[in-house]
């Protein structure tokens, strides 16, 4: 079997003028990588029939499979399947089953289509649709010469719905995956690439496992990567001497993220949390929270903006307040204290500090912040100079206090193992 | 002064296999836009030396201007320089200027330079380089033929920075603005994009003026464009039009973002803000804090995710969480009667729901949510049940909440004018 090319191509003014993130080549190249496919590149061109047309011209030249989103709308800048028509040197006609899913969807809900809706079913004539479960926009394949096309919608969840229903099975059975790639990525908290780079064993690592690096700000990823029958067995050997040398920043692996992480672990330590963020205005929280089950562990949290909040539902001593300020040590340790207090929970994490633009002085700049934390151990609190805008201090300041909670639960894990 | 046009080719196999999302491309997009310029297309291909080359040979004779991001670093998979060297037929050299703004970077911070480090000022001999004041990495710039490339880092501040200060400026000589395409842009809340469609007065619109939809869930994006030098005129006719028939659900035009809008209108209307999430889990205290200022109406926000925290801080009785349980319109009442009693605050908003995917029943399934929002006019308790996974129930909460906060600020706003 010998190896293909696959190519996204994303649709869209918005894309291209800044106003919206790609996110459906993510999400498809995330998919291929998991089936054992490879991406060979990703384009975008803007809204416009003659810049879709040149894009696929060029494309179903150079790949065997090209998947498109977007374009496929009711509204007046949908010039997919017309670019479609043209590359491939077909005409358009209303095709007679993608009508009929249009029809459906509207029927299924009760709902009134709308006459621009039907628009929606003017294919090139060779088209064979592919349904949207959650859409009105039916998508299509088509072939030209050696290459298939596939068309999806650009709405994120209908595209990917369709992309798993319908292109990866297909994809499938044109071109099974050969013996694919290996990788395995870490996600590595608290160390600069450069040092990482200096720390890996490069000497040590099994013939052909190669190692590639990432920035997703502040974690760095680490990927670890090998060909052929015995890629497995070489990227556990790689895999050991990255745990050995570094495995104490190691945050997560693979599709794992270090709030999902933090969140089991404090689950499989039996662990109870509650939060107290002044700076970081909720984002662990929500962080934390985005992953389901998190009420198993997180009993509250609390976003103690005004002082009033400290004073009233951390007892914070007002005195305290006064004299050292809202963004110190003593209240970091003082807001811990208080909510442990209220709370009842194992662990209370606290944290202040000053994320900017404003409110910086020359004794505490805007990057200063302070964590505690309040256990049955006592309460730790130290203070942090982060760098960068207020989206980076309040980030930076989130992965900070997660990797305390890591390393408070690994710790325990450890402690427990040992007694 | 003839069109021209401006590719970006973003590096790296993280951004074909799904592990991170291309930042980059938006960042230039917007900034190029605001300038008034227009990116025709932009390209993503993984580390190879190869699939570098390919894209870079093809671009150069394509377009007239490259922006290049990432595969600068100093690991072994940063190749971009060499990849540059083939396409352009140049040899690789040490760039003496390079190599000092490298040294010079580490002397100024203290810090010891890894050998990896000299690597980065192996460029193509006839490169220029571009001071990265933020990182390692110097960028550079190379003619060939008739196009122009830049070659910038790929982490994301750094990129920016480089862009901003050297790349900018030199576009704006190489190639002046001419007489730009505007656009104006508006993020609609509350109706489906084949809604807003059908309520568009296209026939009123001033010739030329076109109309663009894009979806950020669970905000629609309508952009309308002109050409030419009677733009603005046109744009300011078609906004009126548009204003007049949607402009209750226009949340932000622009670069505004709603929750941006909300914090301003609270401010303007002297409203203070206690927040008591239970389902969101703190996205919507988030939402509000990444805006500088908040601290100026956002007095507190509590993550009420157990019982006991609803009980203690918010005061809502047992017996009624007995009885109709923490999802519910009763709970959601309480819950802000007893924050808003709590905290003082002129508004205390509420919100409690199952995002899933656990927690449903058969009477309340998941995408059940609850917001209440107390004021001095009394408590507004509302039911909804809200489609999708876990993300978008979070998200769509959170934005009925922001949306609920920004329609009272403006009705205070016109009660006020009007009385």
């Amino acid at each position: 079997m010998k190896a293909f090319d696959i190519a996204v191509l994303t649709t869209g003014d918005e894309l291209l003028n800044g106003e919206l993130a790609d996110t459906n080549t993510g999400t498809i190249a995330t998919a291929l990588s998991h089936y054992g496919y490879r991406l060979r590149c990703s384009l975008s061109v803007p809204d416009q029939e003659k810049e879709i047309e040149a894009a696929l011209s060029y494309l179903t030249q150079h790949v065997q499979v090209v998947i498109i989103t977007g374009g496929l709308g009711s509204t007046g800048d949908d010039l997919t399947a017309r670019a479609a028509a043209r590359a491939t040197g077909q005409r358009l006609a209303i095709n007679e089953q993608a009508l009929e899913m249009v029809h459906s969807w509207f029927r299924s809900r009760n709902r009134q289509m709308e006459p621009s809706n039907e628009r929606q079913a003017l294919l090139p004539i060779n088209a064979r649709p592919i349904q949207n479960p959650l859409g009105t926009a039916p998508g299509f394949r088509l072939q030209h010469g050696a290459c298939e096309l596939f068309f999806l919608p650009g709405v994120p969840n209908e595209m990917q719905a369709m992309f798993e229903k319908t292109v990866l099975p297909s994809l499938q059975q044109l071109h099974p995956p050969s013996a694919a790639r290996q990788q395995r990525s870490f996600k590595l908290f608290g160390l600069p690439e450069p040092k990482i780079d200096a720390l890996i064993p490069y000497q040590k690592l099994p013939e052909g496992v190669e190692v590639a690096f990432a920035l997703d700000y502040p974690l760095v990823l680490v990927k670890l990567r090998a060909d052929g029958e015995d890629a497995d067995q070489k990227l556990d050997q790689a895999e050991a001497l990255l745990q050995l040398e570094l495995g104490e920043h190691i945050m997560a692996r693979g599709q794992e993220t270090p709030e999902g992480n933090v969140g089991r672990l404090l689950i499989n330590a039996n662990l109870s949390l509650s939060l107290a963020e002044s700076c970081t205005g909720g984002m662990i929280a929500s962080m934390l929270t985005s992953q389901p089950g998190a009420s198993a562990f997180l009993e509250r949290a609390a976003v103690t903006y005004a002082d009033s909040a400290k004073l009233d539902w951390l007892q914070v001593p007002r005195p305290l307040l006064q004299q050292h300020g809202a963004v110190s040590e003593q209240c970091a340790r003082a807001m811990a204290i208080g909510l442990r207090h209220a709370t009842g929970t194992d662990l209370a994490l606290s944290i202040t500090g000053i994320a900017g633009p404003d409110g910086g002085t020359a004794e505490k700049p805007v990057g200063t912040v302070f964590l505690a934390l309040a256990s049955p151990e006592g309460v730790h609190v130290k203070g942090y100079q982060f760098n960068g805008d207020r989206a980076k201090v309040q980030r930076m300041s989130a992965f900070m206090a997660l990797e305390w909670l890591r390393r408070f639960a690994l710790r325990l894990q450890d402690n427990f193992r040992k007694g």
